[in-house]
């Protein structure tokens, strides 16, 4: 293994440092070093038995990790960011995640100062441990479904939080299920019969001290999962339990204790940031959640030897098996998209905190909570939001899809020893799934990309149009319809982003004309708008990588033979969406039949072959410890086959037991040595 | 969930048990329900715990399930199937698995009369216990490249079996890591310094009483796996281990023990006949692999209620997501693919036993030993052999790709809810994964067809075509090359079959053009020849669906609205399939862009509205029983909610834990109850 590793690395130039060093920061990767090493003089992280343990072993396992987690960053003053760091090294989720996470966010950003004192406090002081209960059983997506209520009690001024039915209770709670004693729980909010929509209340559900649930909760763990299983996602059913007028978080809406009347919402756009915010989250992290598997597959691949060259003339000994182009295809086009979404998500999150900053100042002069929504063309910081909102949608359904589905073929890339637990893309594959499913199901997210790229359509014909790159790219559509495209995406890059943006507009008219001339109904379009977002999100993710190559700051901290080696990696990434996607392009005449056949057969083919020797070095500069993938396939040094000895006949404790094989005995383990093994593990 | 059900069941008059009686044959089920209720009177096989155990709890479950199924099969007399019938309602691979099927099908296929005598007979009666050991650390695929040695030593007439690297180590052997106690061990021969290439030897490995390894001997479990827990695949390490000249099995070839000779194998028709008997066994378990996911997807989204329809005008109530055509069209194709490839995999078992029948026929008059294989042109038996070899790898890599992905988008489809394990399909789905991978990896499956389709093109270009269907559609492609196609897909049946004939034509002389003409090199094909190996198995599953829709049987059997409905499958799978592969069907002309359009934006779509309302019937033609999918969204009678929750609050141990929540404690548990859970579970 170790031999052909180094040769990979000898046989490119670019520099892993540099390139590393401009994608995350210099000081984070120092930073990363710095917690990884006090990580793994902690005992409680030792991962040597993370893929054999069982639902009830892993779960005291995680919290005690968690635990540890958390003094280490009470000790070593750690920020946010490092905290962060810390958590993705250690690489599992955790029983405490929901209570860093929704839980002190919400707590932040929806009380008033007064609930700030009662609550959010103790909370950051870990004194109460929290969840985010919004899910139920029968209602995830449509929220306003919800059924849990919320009901106002006049007499006494307080809220009767109850579950009228089985399909009210909540459901998938991350840290609800042995850990919480308080919940933040969305309700129906009701006043004198009225029902005023889901509403957040702050609920003690669990008692201080003994942790038994308190007097009307029925609460618990929902059980084993695909992936997830250090987490206890929960359930909670409510009989009739009181709460106080003050714990209905109030800095948005609340309840007039004196009229029992609804003070309606003023402007929600700064919940609408949030939404903003932890998608465009999910759009970064996608990129390095998908190159951890692509590192782990490259390096493999690199080491595996499997045949000799069917044209090799003499006895050339095996090849390796990255240098198949079957192997290319599935595995070079999934590298490009790493770095593609990570200068995608850079862009948004840049985006977003733009907007913030720019939103914040306009708030100051109004009274929040008393200011009107203005009209939308009035509005550009709202407009900003509302465009920002749905890129975020459409990019976040695209990343994660991609990300999800390209870990799987980054194990499958790895033949039999990807399925193997020690070759660390299973288990990570298995907990970033859900991700595809929550902060908005993937195919839903489609139906607000679309909706939104409808109104901008209709915004743009009626010459109203905002001053936004969604419209802009819309009304050049318009403009040159007639003309047709043209566009050079074998000689040019701008023109592969053009191409891009054609079609997607292409397409929004399509889908406009089945809306509003046509009348066709909104469920029969849902196939249409998803294939409509989609392009719209791949033109934003060819765009955002075809600008990062252009800014500035890349010309100063690389050297030009790595540029052009990103720009190849541009270049894969558009060519093998377009051949993908080949007929929408030529549909939407962005470019000919010729042109795709071009780029299959010629360009993506030739990408691969230069791409290759720079992979190792690449997937490098990911700056993966080996202690993060926790790999025998993805080892730096290449020693594979060692490593998945040792694991197997060293830290395997299924090999303690010695069985009885035959059938007419009853006998199933004539001797159980783990306690001797015990040492070892 | 259980009145909605009963009203879909109500909508659609098809007959669900003429249905599923012509599909599998009414002694079949009734045979599999007594079955079904022997299995469940066995408290071993109780399945409550199955989705939280860990690896170590796991194993010696799974073998005293295999035990009990032993012991069932003796005591009832159970047939081959009729054990087939009881191991797939398990629905667990088990510690014999291997045992049973390669380990007893190479003693029967591979062995002299005196080596039955001396092995066949004592695995059939599992006083010894078996497996397969031919993979190894190093080598899977390239099994020419297999390292462990058989080196003959003339002096004492035995074979040393050798592992000289790490790499020669065996390693993924299926019921070797704790259970076996004998191997068929695949080892490269060596004579006087010369190798032969890997032959069959039959080594012993543990004592069969203390059922410790025998000396010389390192052998173990290989640890955890994405899936496959219940399996013991294990590594095998050999230090010099003598074994007898009566332990190489020597049916096709051998070494002389006087004269110290090679004799060659005659005929590898009859193993090369496994192979294809064991990827047609494959495509046709593809159909109800995928049928358990869509049933249970389909059944859950019939009864799953999310939002209220958008185009709506008063309070509708909210739409059962099944409605949703975005939730349809990831559905119902593959529900419609579990029918194509249920009758494919039939039409390809026929062909596989009428040719064995064949086979053994002509093989009789000649003394197999000695028999050297014609010329390929005099041999119509291999030749049929060659077509049926080359389609069952096409068929196998096709089948079982979407078989897989298919049972992922099942679960992605059920949205959060499909992501607990009591969805039931994710463990389904893991456990089933690595048929992508084994028995020939699906990416390389398609060079070996390729290889194949560009020899029955050469063939035909010279006028020396088979009489087999592949060298007809390439014929009838080039008398009609010149003249277009112009086939009327959304029109008529036969004419969706001679478009994918067509397409996949046209792509095999493409391919030959660039490989012969262009002398381009083998590896830089390698994408063309996977994407040809998919077009001319889509070609055959789609004619082999139709073929089914007119054998006259079927309409005997059923009554034309079911045929009817049958046929609109046929189409969706067709067309859907079509618009996905859509730039390949119109660069060879099969079809026009507008065609494509066509049937993207109308025919599609229609048939799924057509499909809708019997699609509850059709996944209930499956048959499955509630015990064996193990899924509370899949349940027969539709209570969802109510099976979810019972597991989660009454069946899940990891609700007995009491944990202490505060980051400065040490405690972890402070109470775990599930001694007094344990009554329950
Ligand atoms: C591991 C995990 C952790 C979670 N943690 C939390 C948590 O801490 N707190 C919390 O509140 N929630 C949590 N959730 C819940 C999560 O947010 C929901 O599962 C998610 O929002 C999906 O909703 P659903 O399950 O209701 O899907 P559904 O809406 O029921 O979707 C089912 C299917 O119907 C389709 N569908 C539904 N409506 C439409 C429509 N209108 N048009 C077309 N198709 C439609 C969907 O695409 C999907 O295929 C968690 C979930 C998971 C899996
Ligand atoms: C659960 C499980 C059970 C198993 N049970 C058994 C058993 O009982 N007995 C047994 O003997 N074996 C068993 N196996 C082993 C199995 O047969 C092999 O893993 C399988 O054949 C794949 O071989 P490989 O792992 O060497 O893949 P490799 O050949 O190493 O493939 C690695 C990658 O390289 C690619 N590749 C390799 N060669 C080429 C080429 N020439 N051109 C293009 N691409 C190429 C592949 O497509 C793949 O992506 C089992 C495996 C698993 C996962």
């Amino acid at each position: 293994g170790n031999e052909l590793l180094d040769l990979e690395r000898a046989k490119s130039s670019i520099s892993v440092e540099k390139l590393s060093d401009y994608l995350f920061g210099h000081e984070l990767i120092a930073k990363r070093d710095q917690i990884l090493e006090i990580l793994q003089s902690e005992k409680v992280f030792d991962k040597s038995q993370n893929y054999t343990l069982g639902r009830v072993e892993k779960f005291p396992l995680a919290l005690a990790r968690a635990k540890k987690l958390r003094q280490l960053k009470v000790k070593h003053n750690w920020s946010y960011v490092e905290e962060a760091i810390a958590q993705g090294l250690v690489g599992e989720p955790h029983p405490y995640g929901l209570h860093a996470s929704m839980f002190l966010v919400t707590l932040r950003d929806q009380t008033t100062p007064e609930q700030q004192e009662m609550f959010l406090k103790k909370a950051e002081n870990y004194e109460i441990i929290g969840c985010y209960a919004q899910t139920e059983l029968g209602h995830g997506s449509n929220v306003r479904g919800l059924e849990t209520l919320a009901i106002w009690d006049p007499s006494d001024k307080t809220f009767i939080i109850h579950s009228p039915h089985l399909t009210a209770s909540k459901w998938w709670i991350g840290s609800l299920g042995r850990t919480a004693n308080y919940a933040v729980v969305m309700a129906q909010l009701v006043i004198d019969r009225k029902p005023y929509g889901p509403h957040p209340f702050v609920v003690q559900i669990r008692d201080l001290k003994t942790h038994q649930p308190l007097e009307g909760i029925h609460v618990g763990d929902i059980g084993p999962k695909f992936g997830y299983n250090t987490m206890d996602n929960g359930f909670l059913l409510f009989n009739k339990v009181k709460i106080p007028h003050s714990h209905m978080l109030a800095r948005f809406s609340g309840v007039d204790p004196a009229t029992s009347k609804y003070i309606r919402p003023a402007s929600a756009s700064l919940v609408y940031g949030t939404m903003v915010f932890v998608r465009s989250h999910i759009v970064f992290e996608s990129g390095s959640v998908l190159a951890r598997g692509v590192t782990i597959a490259i390096r493999y691949c690199a080491v595996r030897r499997q045949f000799q060259d069917r044209d090799a003339q003499d006895r050339a000994g095996e090849q390796q098996v990255l240098n198949y182009t079957m192997v290319q295809i599935r595995l070079l086009p999934l590298l490009a998209a790493t770095f593609a979404f990570h200068f995608t998500g850079k862009a948004m999150m840049a985006l977003y905190e733009a907007n913030q900053k720019r939103m914040l100042k306009s708030e100051k002069p109004n009274n929040e909570t008393n200011r009107t929504a203005g009209p939308e063309e009035l509005n550009p910081v709202t407009d900003l939001l509302a465009d920002l909102h749905a890129t975020s949608c459409g990019l976040k359904a695209l990343a994660s899809t991609s990300a999800g589905e390209g870990l799987e073929a980054c194990r499958r890339a790895c033949g039999g020893h990807g399925y193997s637990s020690y070759s660390g893309i299973g288990s990570w594959y298995a907990d970033y799934l859900p991700t595809l499913t929550w902060e908005g199901d993937n195919y839903m997210l489609t139906q607000q990309v679309s909706r939104y790229l409808l109104k901008s359509a209709r915004s743009v014909l009626q010459g109203k149009a905002q001053n936004n790159d969604t419209c802009k790219i819309l009304k050049q559509f318009l403009e040159r319809r007639d003309m047709g495209a043209a566009f050079d995406i074998l000689g040019k890059d701008e023109d592969i982003v053009s191409a891009f943006a054609w079609r997607a507009s292409f397409l929004t008219f399509e889908a406009l004309k089945h809306r509003d001339e046509e009348k066709q109904s909104w469920n029969s379009l849902l196939v249409d708008f998803w294939r409509l977002s989609t392009a719209h999100s791949q033109y934003l993710v060819v765009k955002n990588f075809y600008e990062a190559l252009h800014d500035k700051s890349m010309g100063e901290a690389l050297d030009t033979e790595t540029i052009t080696l990103l720009r190849q990696l541009f270049r894969l990434y558009a060519l093998h969406t377009l051949e993908n996607e080949a007929s929408e392009f030529y549909t939407s005449s962005a470019v000919t039949v010729r042109q795709i056949q071009l780029a299959r057969t010629k360009a993506v083919m030739q990408l691969l072959e230069e791409i290759r020797p720079h992979a190792i070095r690449l997937v490098d500069s990911w700056r993966f410890p080996d202690w993060q993938l926790d790999s025998s396939l993805g080892r730096y040094d290449g020693k594979v086959y060692e490593d998945l000895f040792h694991r197997a006949s060293e830290l395997n404790p299924l090999n303690a037991l010695t069985i009885d094989p035959y059938p007419d005995s009853e006998v199933m383990v004539k001797r159980d040595g783990r306690d001797k093994m015990g040492a070892k593990l």
